[in-house]
């Protein structure tokens, strides 16, 4: 494939293409300005479920790359009529919105809509249900090769509530992919044996001498009072799957600590190690920017609405 | 009459002022551009009711016209802590704010307010209670005379629930005015006799062949299911007052059906025939945002805002 | 002290700084235009209490200082799901914010953040819990220097529920400072002690004649429910301690009313004095963008991100 209209899922880009967003986003990084839009350009932010992160990132994009942002309050929506999202979107359009962001609980909300010949609006995916998160795995990569300028080789060690996360899935596939040898710790009732092609599973203590990154992944705290699943005091989980700096101490050196945010601190990791030397986790939000400005070129130079050059 | 600070109700306005603000949108869809605000101007939006389509078409028409939008969010503001609507617009008035676009589940909430000496902000009725929606009402006429080029011995017909839309009060009265047969359909116990004036209620079935537009209200579901005046299952509701696939086929060459959105596909209107040939209904949203433009351009006129060429 | 990178309590600046503030939101107001910004400067509006004034207010304030404006809406926010506002100040640092205006229920939100060498994004304190709002101050010492050219020897009285309002404390001391003789009044149940070092708790009866400003303070009306307190019919509250219009007929030629708004008319105040000779109600809201942009000013060239001249 090449870039197209949307921005759905990173794991159809090949090799070479995510190599080319990244550096992209580095550049943006490094103080390049964004190239020309050849007339006004608007952008609808659809979020349905809570954010601060994703929805301030992506505006932020927005805003550095000169397009007209329109925010759209869900809560107060006419999709509380019951308005489908196709109609929602074909609303947009008419309207003359050009790009349209959207999170949504839904897994694959955008599978049957980005077939829909009638929708020329850019669909970008900013979490989709338990799926996927695009924009999130692509800030994750460029943190990743910025730090060592390179994957192949590198081992990897995803942390936690994996069943739930679009984290562990949207990553895990595409850090394979790129040479990385992947690893996942936490609960054994949290472990979903469809992830065992991407990597092991086993305790985090076994792995934490070897990995080059830790990403912990956010635990809902809610669902630690979940009895039909598995129930864990919060401190309980700490001691038994958090990163607590006895074990953050085994790591080795040059190695690094991811998490997407927010993080729970005292719960899946140590609070002084949010804020210590190995710590990428706001370098993480930093870079968020960039990968984000870098993806919506690709979509607007698709789409003819941003100069090339 | 002439145009005003305000613009609140569109049967104030003369046939010539009606025709003049379709033929300042159709110049705007036809790409002319707005002339020059004379300073910087500010806009309020303020939607006490649930919108998609009408607070995103607002923002994009004041987009386009250079407005500095600043969109209030009723749900935490302080008519919340019981300020009337008239403080707050004196406040957003000594805040510097030029314009409040409002929409407000008090039929009539301008009453009062249009006549208040103190009160220089421009009041847009962006839709209030069951009473008026002006806009809307602009819209469906720049769709019609884009279609047919004229209104003179159209025949349409609107239907649903006539009692409770206020799309139908807005219309009805100008159709018949600007030389329209108008007819209504629908359940009785959703007729208002004080309708009779501007058309004839009759079934459906009745004036499908004859008539050039099929104007479908939204059903709110909730309202099916209110014991104290009339009860339908949806499908029986789709039966019975809907507009079938059988129905549009008696419908005669040329005719084209309209809806002012959501939707509810399969209770008044047959899905397929929302994204059918004779649908005008994403039409009419595109058609929005430029008769909002000329609405608003000639509020900014009469103010001395923006340039008159 | 001088200026610094947060604008938290305005009880730190020195009298002659507060007079710099002051001659600078005057200019403002007469049409001084602001200084250049050296970049894009972004500024975040967290407000997690409900507002339409103050937000709207800092909002135009911005506006016309030409920073770009994010809206966190507190309601959708990280912090729903537990997020510190520590973390979420460090998340908008690290997606690029450079300011962050922020009213909290919580008294002094600011106390440790304002100390951490880490947060460099600047604080403006909005209001918060039970303590500051150093904002409405700054207009309300702007208005009263408008009307009477100085401070010195000037009689005020705060009226109304002191115990629980952020205005009466914020305000009071620097009344006092600035050579102003307080008087407070008002139910004897909602007046605290410590507020005895600034002003003479009495009837307000005793003082309405010698004084040159009465500030209404708003009676937050579920408190004239509260048993526990004090219970008062809203009328029998606005006979003992509101002002009527008999009251506010003794006073003094030249003197003016003041209020923060929003107004509970015919409970702390007569509705026609809202709008009376008197009344500088809404002048204090129109005071309160330049107000703002005056403290934003003071802000953004310490930071370095505005000319000077």
């Amino acid at each position: 494939m090449t870039f197209s209209k949307d921005f759905l899922d990173l794991s159809r880009c090949s090799k070479e293409e995510i190599h080319e967003l990244l550096d992209l986003a580095a550049a943006y990084r490094d103080g390049q300005q964004p190239t020309a839009l050849k007339r006004d350009v608007t952008v609808a932010n659809l979020f349905f479920e809570n954010s601060t992160r994703t929805v301030t990132s992506f505006q932020m994009a927005e805003h550095r790359l000169g397009l007209s942002r329109f925010n759209i309050n869900p809560q107060t929506s006419s999709m509380k009529k019951g308005e489908s999202m196709g109609d929602t979107l074909k609303t947009l359009q008419a309207i003359g919105l050009d790009l349209a962001v959207i999170r949504h609980s839904q897994t694959a909300w955008y599978k049957q809509l980005e077939k829909d010949p009638k929708l020329a609006i850019s669909l970008i995916n900013a979490g989709d249900g338990a799926g996927l998160h695009p924009s999130q795995t692509l800030l994750d990569l460029l943190t990743i090769r910025t730090e060592f300028g390179h994957f192949e080789g590198l081992k990897i060690v995803i942390a936690g509530d994996i069943a739930h996360s679009r984290v562990a899935k949207s990553d895990a596939r595409l850090f394979k992919e790129l040479g990385m040898q992947v690893y996942f710790a936490g609960p054994e009732e949290w472990w979903e044996d469809d992830l065992a092609e991407f990597g092991e599973f086993l305790p985090l203590d076994d792995c934490l001498a070897k990995v080059d990154v830790v990403i912990c992944l956010r635990v809902q705290l809610e669902r630690l009072n979940d009895q039909s699943v598995a129930s864990f005091a919060p401190a309980d989980y700490f001691h038994q799957y958090g990163l607590t700096e006895e074990r953050a101490a085994k790591m080795k050196p040059g190695a690094i600590i991811m998490h997407p945010a927010p993080v729970n601190r005292g719960v899946e990791i140590a609070s002084d190690l949010v804020d210590g030397p190995r710590s990428r986790i706001f370098t993480q939000m930093h870079n968020g920017v960039f990968a984000r400005m870098a993806l919506l070129t690709k979509v607007l130079q698709f789409r003819g609405l941003m100069e090339e050059k």
